[in-house]
């Protein structure tokens, strides 16, 4: 396992790059054991390429790698990593008072199924820091008051905590909304969890509104988090059938099993690399 | 099969409505098949009722069956009706060019899988006549201009054609919009199919709205028509899965299989008296 | 809630039994809120009813209410309970190693979406004890031997366990086989969950069979526990994509998310008293 | 769309060959459209590789084009081909009595969602004719009868007909079995779709058996025909959900629209190129 990598890449599309790449991992010694390729249009498009590969020695030798792959890099003009699989992702997981997203994040962690750390669990309330604590996890209460003064403290004693420590940010069922700022800090490393089928039902109280719609299907939809509410980038979406029967409770309650779900899909690929942005839209290599 | 019949009722909820009617059936001397009950909330709800059952001689009996009940529905005052299910519901099934919505339910109808007539099928344009002509069914070129005499006209000509020859109208991707009085007079018994999962993308061009946000289902939504575009009560939705690869046209393509299933299922449970409708929504007893 | 009843039917199918039942019913002062009926043929078939009441007075009036009702009973000769739904079902949950279906019903208990209480948790590797003691239910460890004698010892231990202090028994996992005896003494009352789409894949290593015979889909079933290994009534069963890409491991992985959520609705739709067998099939009225 | 060609390759798996044929495309001035590859196995697995390329005036130079991979494909003993996308594969479509599967496949194709030519259509029953000519197609009727001789004829008169004429046998629902002679003659190339979820409901009326254990989800599949019945490569599977309320006739009604879907993903993979067969079971670069 630490001899397995990612090469990640995204450029203009032109002829060749497929061959330039992989003689390039031939000549290291590298073994393909994946590969993935987009390209957005037949011309003029942006290419997009993920592979995994198995090279003895890997973990040692990353740098001298990279190194190597630079002027194939640079003559591509390509936005490009090479990552070492064994050096898992470290999560933080935000949330409030719903615990249901984190214990799945958690329990897929135990099980192996989610190759990532849990590097910390930050609520803006102290109730889940019981449900946190029997997993080994340092659990940080931060209040978030509901003055800009307030908010701003709290958002600097996040990154505080965050910066240096973590990779990516999970927004479990977190009831607030990030800042500009620290969005565009952590842009395409923060993921959140919408309770509706995205672009239906955006906004506060999704199970709500889908009730009074009436609709026979509620959804929930993992989303990168960009400045504008709910409108970022989707990584993945699921579905589940209600009727006529069901109250707004029962649509909740229906609704956890997909968000967890779709929550714990997109965050696996997120740690696997299998995410590339393109404008508004990803690009899943799952 | 003559003797199987059906009694829908919607009224305010009071105890022992169940046990009027059930009585009354029973010693009318019917033989209940299934019974389905909804009440829409613990105190002062409404309360819809849909029983299948066995009468022997109904097809003759329906009317004095129909007068014997009249006084148990006017003690709870109910909105009801008993229905032999032998006479089956003619549907008028308007088109413009893409067939596959229509194609379906003259395909379903035919394996029995339907149980309606299509009694015939209203195009404003002339392309599919030769689709239909084949199965037997009249089919009718019915022009619409773009000018608000020209549309005036069209609809009394298409309400001349169903009037008393059908029972429900099926939009089967019937690109023009009906008028709120041809609405009003066909209330609940309009059936259209959007090619989205509604509220999401409503309006023009959902493939294309779809494939901007960058959504990972794609749906289709069958509702009643009421003379707010495509806000009517949903009967059915369903959703089909697509990624990064798919293109607008691979969007249209995919969905066109997810339009015809979901139009058929929510014209099914029409003909067979499964739908009723509550404000903005539908109670379905599928 | 403490007013809320469930009066659950089974007996030859004759005309009148619903109308006998609602007008029982609505003498007792009792408002029907659900009702679910099932004759398994026209004729000669027999009756299933589910009718879910509310009832002022019912948790102190139980005992009345079923004494009254004994003489419709016995007219139909009713296979028949009135359930009083406060009273909650006592859950003993059989374990081995794996912790994913466990976990599961503790997580829908704790949030109120299984309406059970968990009473004992028993295991026959004492591995899952940690797994469980944060949750503050008292976990047994039973091992189980490979020869007879001690089998039989070991069902002696969990019967005494058990008896009394629980309704139903769950597998979550369990590797082992019950007795006839066992098994005989709880009827219809050990839900089992197995990891493949039933019939494909009975006995051992399902997803190692799975994966050998190249399936596209892989499955979980729920079902009662009798004497015929795997071949009881199936409550429930549900399956998820795989493709050639992925290892017998993966099956395992992606088959855990099958076997929790299927497990967790056969649990729920028992304790709700909404399953009813009939020979070797289950009427499910979810 | 004439410039458009695929490239198929299965060899044991040996570090480079993606680098080798990648570098191959490009300096025979090819543009890669679509790239999967798949190795069976980390050491001594086997390689699958499907390429979509681009290649201005491919139609007139495949030739040259295999000319020149040739010593490439020696060199790694690949099985291979080049395929000139705009030359649709031809189909010859078996069926009997029921017309499901195939007005599917010619709707998917008048649709252009299929493509590939509809080359003629043999019925071992008349019935279908009048299905059949409204859409141009030939059909011919090849009684089988009883005995060895008669089912040899009409083999051989089969055979006579699709040999030159058609690329892949499609079993639309055909109620007869092949000899092992044809099956091996046309191996990998010809498709039936079994109305079951197999392995579970292999053999005669899998709607009865699955009525019999009464499963929650009935399905169908897709698979390569080989001489043990039901026993070939699966390429494709879906299922439906059922219950208590349906009886065996409604499992054949929802069976089919499972059956038709099913089978027309799995002949649209086929003829582009998408399935790769190793063993007894399918890669498929969906």
């Amino acid at each position: 396992m630490s001899d397995r990598g990612r090469l990640v890449v995204a450029c203009d599309d032109r002829p060749g790059i497929v061959a330039a790449v992989s003689t390039f991992l031939f000549e290291a010694g590298a073994n393909i054991i994946h590969s993935d390729q987009h390209s957005t249009a037949l011309a003029d498009g942006e290419f997009y390429l993920r592979v995994e590969f198995e090279l003895p020695g890997l973990a040692d030798g990353a740098e001298a790698l990279e190194r190597h792959f630079a002027p194939i890099a640079n003559r591509y003009a390509m936005d490009w990593r090479i990552v070492v699989a064994a050096r898992r992702k470290r999560l933080a997981i935000f949330v409030s008072r719903e615990e249901h997203c984190l214990l799945e994040l958690l329990w897929q962690r135990r099980s192996g199924d989610l190759d990532a750390e849990i590097a910390l669990v930050i609520g803006n309330h102290a109730e889940l820091a019981e449900t946190v604590t029997p997993w080994g996890v340092p659990f940080h209460h931060v209040p978030v008051g509901l003055d800009g003064a307030s908010k701003a403290a709290a958002e600097r004693r996040q990154l505080d905590l965050i910066e240096g420590s973590a990779d990516v940010v999970v927004l479990a069922r977190y009831m607030q909304i990030l800042s500009p700022a620290f969005v565009a800090r952590w842009e395409n490393r923060i993921i959140n969890i919408h309770h509706s089928f995205l672009p239906a039902f955006a906004g506060a109280g999704p199970y709500g509104q889908a009730y009074g719609r009436g609709v026979k299907l509620i959804g929930a939809t993992a989303h990168y988090v960009t400045s504008e509410l709910d409108a970022g980038p989707i990584i993945e979406q699921d579905v589940h059938r209600v009727d006529h029967r069901d109250t707004v409770d029962d649509l909740r309650r229906i609704g956890r099993q997909t968000e967890r779900a779709v929550l714990a899909r997109a965050v696996t690929w997120h740690v696997e690399d299998r995410i590339l942005v393109h404008g508004n839209k990803t690009i899943v290599f799952s």
